[in-house]
């Protein structure tokens, strides 16, 4: 039977792999990857490097799919993933099937942990439901862009017996959640923490990596300046990975 | 300047581990400990085992301090928890006073990711407000018990772009959170899920250790056979952690 493992690799530090990510990927034959087209070199880089460092056992194949593009423009925001998710399916279902033997393991690298916000589970169930294709499915959890932020800052996420909401940004846009004072955003491309002076914020961008970036405090205080340093960087290196945890004292 | 480390060992599973953590474990002269005074050998035999794997290149020293009693019997929550926290940093700070060299580093283990429902960070900050006793902290993300569930049962942990809640289940008993259809549960010792039967529910006890007991399904199905289970595994070990993730479908 065809084994896929789907294993977190941290938020951008190599050394965020766990030792069980190590044994995983010293197991696998062929590694998958979905080519975003994008210039996001330093992910590429960074993908190969931990190859490098610790896939040291075996041979592999290292096969890339063309990812296909997703439609931002749509205003149905679920069904546009679904749709995208659903041709990234057929993007995976053919390298798998024409890529991967019987008896082999196959393997997608995640960043962060493959559960938070990632489709590559969805994808995998999708290809499963299909009935076409049967393979294993493992996972390994890895370290989290959240986690990392959290450490980086030196803060818990959630205060004493309270709740802790991890949201996007485009729903925060939409309003402060109920009931809650601890709020993690991910996926904000539009800084929606502008809203919300009231609160004290802890952002990083790029965690993990040589550039990461950290700044905190009142975001009454502090919020132009993230603008600021968050749009510098977003120009010069061309893209940016950046998440905050907002907090309403009590 | 002393150094204290702060490192997340993950869920259970030594090797969840990070190679940033295992550096990491490899710097300290003296970890610190403060012994719960409790039956849960297992979790000491664990934290021995990870040290005698992976803290290999140089020597160290052990340093346990008495836990102190927590009031559980307060109706007042926070502020007994806020009591506790101060009584163990009075034992922390005591134990680095006297145990930690001007320029050695100390560390505290923490289990799973010490940004999830930890109150490590907050007495090291206890203490450094103080004023009298001054060191550096350095935190190493783990591997939290939630990202070992989701793992397990292989599934994300939001549904797409929508949030996610983290809470407890002191707090679950108290209502399902607003505007959120995908609730964490930590710290529940009083099966709260039981409250919401029209959800799916992904269980897990034990979580990365040989006993791991995992359980998935509609409540309505699954409800009194994991009511069932965790009371046995609580009544054969002496005691449990588990956690759960509550879905209610869209
Ligand atoms: C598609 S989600 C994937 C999250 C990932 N699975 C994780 O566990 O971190 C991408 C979002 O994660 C956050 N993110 C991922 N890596 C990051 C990093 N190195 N620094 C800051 N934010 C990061 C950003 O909010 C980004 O928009
Ligand atoms: C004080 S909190 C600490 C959480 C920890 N910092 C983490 O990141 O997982 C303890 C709670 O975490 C959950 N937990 C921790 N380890 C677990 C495990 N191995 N299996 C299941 N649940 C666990 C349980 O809900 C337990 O009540």
């Amino acid at each position: 039977m065809r084994e896929i493992l789907v294993i977190g690799v941290g938020a951008g530090d190599p050394e965020q792999v766990t030792m069980q990510g190590v044994s995983a990927l010293n197991r696998v034959d062929v590694f998958f990857v979905l080519d975003k087209g994008e210039v996001k070199q330093e992910l590429v880089d960074l993908r190969s490097e931990i190859l490098r460092r610790y896939a040291t056992s075996k041979d592999y194949r290292v096969v890339v799919g063309r990812d296909p593009e997703r439609d931002r423009t749509a205003s149905a925001y679920v069904e546009a993933v679904d749709d995208w998710r659903r041709r990234r399916a057929d993007v995976c279902a053919g390298m798998i099937a024409s890529e991967l033997g019987e008896d082999q393991v196959g393997a997608f690298l995640v960043w962060g942990d493959p559960s938070l916000y990632d489709s590559t589970l969805a994808i995998l169930d999708d290809i499963l439901a299909r009935g076409e294709l049967g393979f294993e499915v493992e996972v390994i959890p890895g370290i989290s862009s959240v986690s990392t932020l959290a450490a980086r800052h030196k803060v818990g996420l959630n205060q004493v017996g309270r709740p802790i909401q991890i949201t996007t940004g485009r729903r925060l846009a939409a309003g402060w959640p109920e009931d809650v004072d601890d709020v993690v955003v991910m996926l904000d491309a539009q800084t929606a923490f502008t809203e919300y002076l009231d609160a004290d914020i802890y952002w990083g961008a790029y965690l993990g990596t040589p550039d990461e970036i950290l700044i905190s405090g009142p975001l009454r205080e502090v919020a132009s300046e993230i603008e600021k340093v968050r749009a510098e960087a977003r120009d010069r290196k061309g893209w940016i990975m950046d998440t905050y945890l907002l907090r309403r004292p009590r």
